[in-house]
């Protein structure tokens, strides 16, 4: 079956669930509208529909490869990329001032969702790009920032995150990579780094690589980091791509899934680069293009949840068995029914929660208001990581719907769960998500959590009105967070060992609050599902909350040479 | 890191977890002495360590394929399964009469599960045969056991299991294969069927499929199913294969995982075919085929969750990251220890469940109990279940464990988790084992649920002497579970809905038992874990039996319509 934007989906979340109408009654996004949101969706769902989604299974069976050191991409990517650049879809959040149309995060985070969900493995470069626009913007001089973000917006160039080395991977600080300077204002980048998505293309002009190393006066650890840009053709003063930068693509790496996205090992061998923020400065910049792209990361998630539902929710109401005269279709059966309406209710939730986080980014660009962007900051590991998860159980789901036909590559269900994994693992693993949200996002001593409990309780106070069997189990759930919270707060030490069970129940709650927020919108089969997610899922916040609140010792004490024992 | 064989688990397993020892006691089984255990185990570890292990990356890089209507297996295949046959491993538990070993299924069970850790791909082919050698011990005529069961026993011959067709899954009552008598006592076969696993081979001397067809007066439906053994080569009076039988294999699946096993579509086009049991009595036959298997399907999940959790230990034991100074490796974090920890205690949960089943399956074998054969019933579904479900979530977290080194293929990582995908769909789907369990296997009442609970309580109640605070919370959790029982049984209607709740809540519960009993009879390592288990994992039964007692109204609210809306 061919993936559908969920048009409707989308524009009942940023109505009745994201508030996103609040965004129009500030001066920065006046111009988002109901037509302009109407317009940008319906033309991105064409867009996603009927050029990108063709591409994704290309993507899959041939795969990005390396001849003679150049990337060959897979076949269609080049216009499937061309016509995501053309549509002005990569800047569609960026300053208007580098051609980007200035329109909301949350809106670009529908487009997103729809691309990802189209075609994950190419959707993968222009968020790459995005997330170095955001980085240049707040941290590049206004000559690069000329140079680069007017081509990076437009699609001309892309962009890349060059991070991890084979010895650092969540642990940044210990990469090896070095800068020199050379004397005119730029400096020598030399070193080998990993995991590089979209390190090369046949279809852009130029590829602006943001390099993180390290300074000959720079300390170890994160604190002696800085941040590069290394283009592969330096441009001239007009930004005409020149000569060839001496950086090269090692290798391509073999991967479970998006093999329609090249990742690369990257070698730079004294490479030419320019010092983007401060000396030393490199982990805050760094933060900037990775906290956008945590956000867009969840994204992925959800829209690959969406595709996957699409096509198991076709399968199951197509698949004939279990009736005698071959009546019934297996959405009958119970079982097959409940796995469905766990699909959905939590791509629902996920998405409620994304959604709810780039609007609170989109606010606090808006106002400035912290409240704002506490709230954006404390929601973002919990978007990515939920997202992402999700995205990976609605994906494993989808195989189990399929039966047998799931383990078969031909229906593509298995492509959704390959594909998506790794949404788990990069940009900082849901591991390291979770600890940023027990660690950073719980610094301020639980405010941002407290003032996120304190909505979900607001809400379900009036939901209790008219919808009291839903209401009250959501209260509850709301206030045992409220009591690990404190706990946590109170517990330093034992954050780390409960940190992804409360990540996870704090967002089973979150997605109870929007259940109920469409309840109370929405028409009747959004109460029936919001009665399932309420009677379903999230009873599991009873186990995670348990889980979180155990303290340290309940995993610390079974040691490693236990383990091998 | 190459994969060891766990014998002082397995034998932990079965000295003190199991039961095992009272075996010895039966005249059946009084040969399963502990020493014939250890020199069953030590050389079963040989075999898998040194010759099965390292053809596991080889199957996955050069998929069995089919060349001219020949299945020419991967590289080094042929020479495994050869050690595995001439070591007398296919008949381990078969009958003496036919040349097998006679030894206790729990013993075999260890031993499928060393070869399913080793190499899945390659151990799925003596699965198979083990279970025809099952099915044709109790359901085949004299002759046809006199000329079959010596060859399947010593692996001259392999077996296969036909049961699927395009319109025919779990729905086996809509087979559409055809079995026509021939006048000569043979019938002539003609039907396709799919998913054949290890249809053909190049490494054996025949291939005998056991298909299932109906007679021309059989009715429709399942009871109009017949069982017929059609052999590829046809063979004379002294069992040398003759003539080849109208059957054709018309191609392979390209799969997500198990690329060394090939899995086909097969064509049998008037194949000449000999009925096993009683006419239209081709289900019992193939149940008594399939129950085995089932067993054996989750013993597989059990060790491919060994292996991904081997391989994720020494990662993370060796990988450095995290510390200023490089010393620390990352088990030392708190997250990473909770994702060994869990996989070592799921692991061992789903060990246990799935020895318990064996044990009784033998001990019902060995005394006609029908308390045991009860047992060994219901515990079937729950160690195929759980057992799948566990191998791969364990999979999956090992992968997460690599962090981005578990998406790339060359860790081996994801091929565990690519391979035991399947055995959470295969043998029935794990929404099968359920709706098993909540349909036939308590259709005693809950006799046999019952005394499992009664078992579980009666063990915490011993455990409160010595470990007060791991015994209460599972003392707690067995009387929920019982209630949810009761429950269950009141309400007919309901359990379909609730039934993949139910099973898993009560794996839970019983892998909590073995974590006991284990911490009775155990060093401090043990004790440790099963702490972790108790504290960590069990609290998810809370929402897992709110789930099971919610009723089919909270999921069938939710209509094939509003999944659509």
């Amino acid at each position: 079956m061919p993936y559908r934007s969920p048009l409707a989906e989308l524009r009942f979340h940023l109505d009745h669930v994201a508030g996103f109408p609040r965004l129009a009654t500030t001066s920065r996004f006046a111009e988002a509208t109901p037509e302009t949101v109407d317009a940008v969706l319906t033309e991105a769902a064409r867009l996603c529909d009927g050029v990108l989604a063709p591409l994704n299974r290309a993507g899959d069976l041939h795969p990005a490869r390396l001849e003679n050191g150049l990337v060959r991409t897979s076949p269609g990517f080049a216009a499937g990329y061309r016509a995501i650049a053309d549509g002005g879809w990569i800047g569609l959040s960026a300053p208007s001032d580098w051609g980007g149309a200035g329109l909301p995060l949350a809106l670009a985070t529908c487009v997103n969702d729809m691309m990802s969900g189209a075609c994950l493995s190419l959707q993968l470069n222009p968020l790459m790009s995005q997330g170095q626009i955001e980085a240049l913007s707040h941290h590049a001089s206004p000559e690069i920032q000329a140079l680069y973000l007017p081509r990076l917006v437009s699609g001309e160039w892309s962009g890349t995150m060059n991070l991890t080395e084979a010895q650092a991977g969540s642990d940044v600080g210990a990469l090896r990579t070095r800068a020199e300077p050379d004397g005119d204002g730029t400096y020598r980048i030399t070193g080998e780094k990993i995991y590089i998505t979209w390190a090369d293309n046949d279809f852009t002009g130029n590829v602006v690589h943001m390099v993180l190393a390290r300074l000959p006066d720079g300390s170890s650890g994160t604190k002696g980091i800085s941040l590069f840009l290394v283009p592969k053709l330096i441009p001239d003063t007009e930004g005409n791509p020149g000569e060839r930068n001496a950086l090269r693509v090692l290798k391509l790496e073999h991967k479970l899934g998006l093999h329609g996205s090249p990742t690369a090992v990257m070698s730079y061998e004294g490479a030419k680069g320019w010092l983007v923020g401060p000396p030393h400065g490199g982990m805050a910049a760094m933060f900037t293009m990775m906290n956008n792209a945590r956000l867009g990361v969840g994204v992925q998630g959800i829209g690959v949840a969406e595709a996957a539902f699409q096509q198991a929710l076709d399968w199951a109401t197509t698949r004939r068995q279990g009736r005698a005269d071959g009546s019934g279709t297996i959405v009958e059966h119970a079982d097959v029914r409940r796995m469905l309406a766990t699909m959905k209710a939590d791509l629902f939730a996920a998405r409620a929660i994304a959604l709810d986080c780039a609007v609170a980014l989109d606010m606090a660009a808006a106002t400035g208001d912290p409240l704002w962007t506490a709230r954006g900051a404390f929601l973002t590991p919990i978007a990515k990581a939920f997202g992402t998860d999700v995205g990976h159980a609605v994906a494993q789901i989808g195989i189990q719907v399929h039966g047998g036909m799931g383990f078969i590559e031909e229906t593509g269900a298995s492509q959704f769960a390959r594909d998506v994994r790794v949404t788990q693992i990069y940009e900082g693993t849901n591991g390291i998500q979770a600890l940023d949200l027990v660690g950073r996002k719980l610094a301020d001593g639980g405010e941002a959590a407290g003032r996120l409990i304190d909505e979900v309780v607001e809400i379900a106070g009036r939901a209790r009105v008219s919808h009291p069997q839903l209401a009250e189990p959501v209260w509850q759930a709301a206030e045992s967070l409220r009591e690990t919270t404190d706990w946590l707060l109170a517990h330093p030490a034992d954050r780390g060992a409960g940190a992804c069970a409360y990540l996870r129940a704090f967002a089973r709650i979150l997605g109870a609050r929007a259940h109920l927020q469409a309840a109370m919108a929405g028409d009747g089969a959004r109460l029936r599902l919001a009665a399932f997610y309420v009677r379903r899922l999230l009873p599991e916040h009873m186990g995670l909350l348990a889980q979180a609140r155990d303290g340290a010792g309940g995993v610390l004490d079974v040691t490693a040479a236990d383990l091998a024992s």
